[in-house]
């Protein structure tokens, strides 16, 4: 089966944002079996966007459209769709009812222009949007599929997952993909590694992506079926986990916070958290899991030197002898925050983020991270480049790493 | 003048990236008065490109290309742009020698396959590349002027400012933007406020993008000359933020947490911050603009009840009658964090993120915010949809427009 995605709207096509919708329905698409020829991105323009859900409906049997699903006025794909498809726009009074509701929610009467989005063409299947006002639907255009979803992407995303998952029709060829997800080791020592034991070219393929210190190893076997597909991956995958170690710290969606939260429940251990030049990612990112209320007890973001020594009895004195910025208060940190929660462990986090603020001795990037333990309380220095951002995001998984590798060594993976 | 951006390459189209270099090209082409049409990603397929190129060039007088300049089997653009515009490729000397020396200064001698990076389609101009062996080039195609450059961003972004700038035609057109950035009414409303007021469809057009709550309203002025567009734009982006008054909180590039920084250093104020939903969230988000340590003196993430009491002195009482989330307890987390941290200003958040821990009476996405200051503490219960981290997004912006109201009160926008 084949497919073709397009995007609709004037902020893709100007380079207001990136079309990461395009990239994640591709992904979602190839893990189906099916083929991605190509992707399009279109203005606002209703006579543009019929041409282009024509054209996409020639070549494929399924075409996915995400954007202009909104109540304003340009916002047209329902209209065009429905004129690409020859039918014309019905009301669908259940979605009128969930547009009042998500208002009346917050205490306010529907505008007038939000009942358009409850305007489908007729023939159609409505894809309902728990997120939002927004709901997408299915129609047929000559012989393909045409499925039309909103542009926010987590409604998108939760749309494809919930509601048209069920409506595809079978490959028969099966594309699997399996990752493994890698913090601590480089791109290329990662490919040289693996090179040495597997072919990185035949079927299944291998492909390196780099995010953020994170290094993702694709492995992508395509055949007639599923079982198939998974015969062939599991060894392979199996000798680069085993090669690989360590470094690995997950498959596919894994984060380094699913990877520590898992070994928290596994080991029954709780954490306590205090951050100051990551100001709360490290926090932010653990409680993106589920469940993490039982393990993580406490965050604290004591910015100030006041605030380390008030909230987590940092001496004052370190920080006219060794600074803010160092392996001492990093531990203190991590110490004192062991002791005041009642945590099993312990983190601190110091650095300079930037980009003001270093200097020649500790320039920006410097980051001290230590964990406390019952039994002792490890220490790492690094030296991150890149934007305040980035380096925020590289200690927060230094630090995230650090603690799974500590949990690692007790309860082993 | 038209221009069509067309990117090649499988790790487009499977997903494996998304294509920032389109939207990258998109702003340039835009700042320089060229009216981009749409966006083509094409698998590494010969005919598929050749075929995307062809039809980028009927419609349009430049089409940029990036991506499948490299040595391997695989990168087909320069054999697929030759055949679209009807000349054999032909061998350049300089270029040639420019790859022998990229690999001399490695100590290496250059591998065969690289020769082929030095062939360009004859009648073309070549764009050098200082910072890789992948030249760019220009050729025509029927009527119009095709650039080509290689995928990686930062070489694509040093060719095309060094070397299609100079190259490119006068537009004689300006296209100029203002964003006004919103937060705190639909899309709809806004539209409806402005529609009564602007006329929307002329010149300059107004679009609408919503993005987890924030709106943002985009004036964009197409004239000669961009002192024009200018004293188009200035009286209607005048005009829309008076109408939409304290919605506004800021321009272009502006954040929610950019407007609290900017009214906490205007003010002279301090802020502290106690989460357990957003677990670190808004602390975090506050933490990206730089300078904020000044005037956040501390952020605490108090996920257990009993954080919740030792921290910030909720009354222990609180949880079992009216719940931990609840309006009593917001505001004892407000308030405790308040006087903890001597800050002028204390935010407390509580809700239920999801997705498992709601109930009848408190389903999930139920959120209270309160935040204290010298004179008063306000209340805000929120019932929020979507994922969990959705509801913890929707949360942390409710919670920073609380505070950017709040100071707005104090110190005037």
């Amino acid at each position: 089966m084949q497919a073709f995605i397009l995007s609709v709207g004037d902020e893709v096509v100007t380079g207001q944002i990136a079309d990461t919708n395009a990239a994640w329905l591709s992904q979602r698409l190839l893990g189906l079996g099916v083929v991605v020829l190509g992707h399009a991105a279109v203005r606002d323009v209703e006579a543009e966007i019929i041409a282009a859900v024509r054209r996409a409906a020639e070549r494929s049997d399924l075409v996915l459209m995400t954007g202009g699903l909104g109540p304003t006025h340009d916002d047209l794909t329902r209209e065009a769709v429905a004129a690409a498809a020859g039918t014309p726009l019905i009301n669908d009074p259940a979605s009128l009812e969930h547009i009042r509701e998500i208002f009346a929610a917050r205490g306010l009467e529907m505008p007038a222009s939000n009942a358009k989005q409850a305007t489908f063409p007729q023939g159609g299947d409505v894809i309902f949007n728990p997120g939002g006002t927004a709901a997408g639907f299915r129609v047929t255009v000559g012989r393909a599929s045409v499925f039309v979803l909103p542009g926010v992407p987590s409604e998108m995303r939760a749309m494809f997952d919930g509601g048209i998952l069920p409506l595809l029709p079978e490959t028969h060829t099966a594309i699997v993909v399996r990752m493994l997800k890698c913090f601590g080791m480089s791109e290329s020592m990662i490919a040289e590694r693996l090179g040495r034991i597997l072919d990185l070219y035949g079927n299944p393929r291998v492909a390196f992506l780099p995010s953020a210190g994170t290094i993702t190893v694709k492995f992508t076997a395509t055949t007639a079926t599923r079982a198939e597909a998974t015969a062939l991956l599991e060894p392979m995958v199996g000798r680069a986990a085993e090669a690989l170690g360590e470094v690995v710290f997950g498959e596919d969606d894994a984060t380094l916070q699913s990877a520590v939260a898992r070994l928290l429940k596994a080991s029954g251990k709780t954490l306590a958290v205090a951050e100051s030049c990551t100001g709360g990612l490290v926090c932010h990112w653990l409680t993106e899991v589920p469940g993490i209320s039982e393990h993580l007890l406490e965050g604290a973001v004591t910015y100030s030197n006041a605030a380390k020594t008030r909230r987590l009895g940092v001496p004052p004195a370190l920080f006219d002898t060794v600074g803010a910025v160092s392996e001492e208060v990093a531990r203190a940190m991590a110490e004192g925050m062991r002791e005041q929660s009642g945590a099993d462990l312990g983190l601190g986090i110091t650095g300079i983020a930037g980009p003001s603020g270093g200097s020649p001795e500790k320039p920006v990037g410097t980051v001290h991270i230590a964990l406390a333990t019952p039994e002792r309380t490890v220490h790492q220095k690094w030296s991150l480049v890149g934007t305040r951002t980035l380096i925020q995001f590289r200690a927060a998984k230094y630090a995230l790493n650090l603690i799974r590798l500590e949990l690692l060594r007790s309860v082993g993976r």
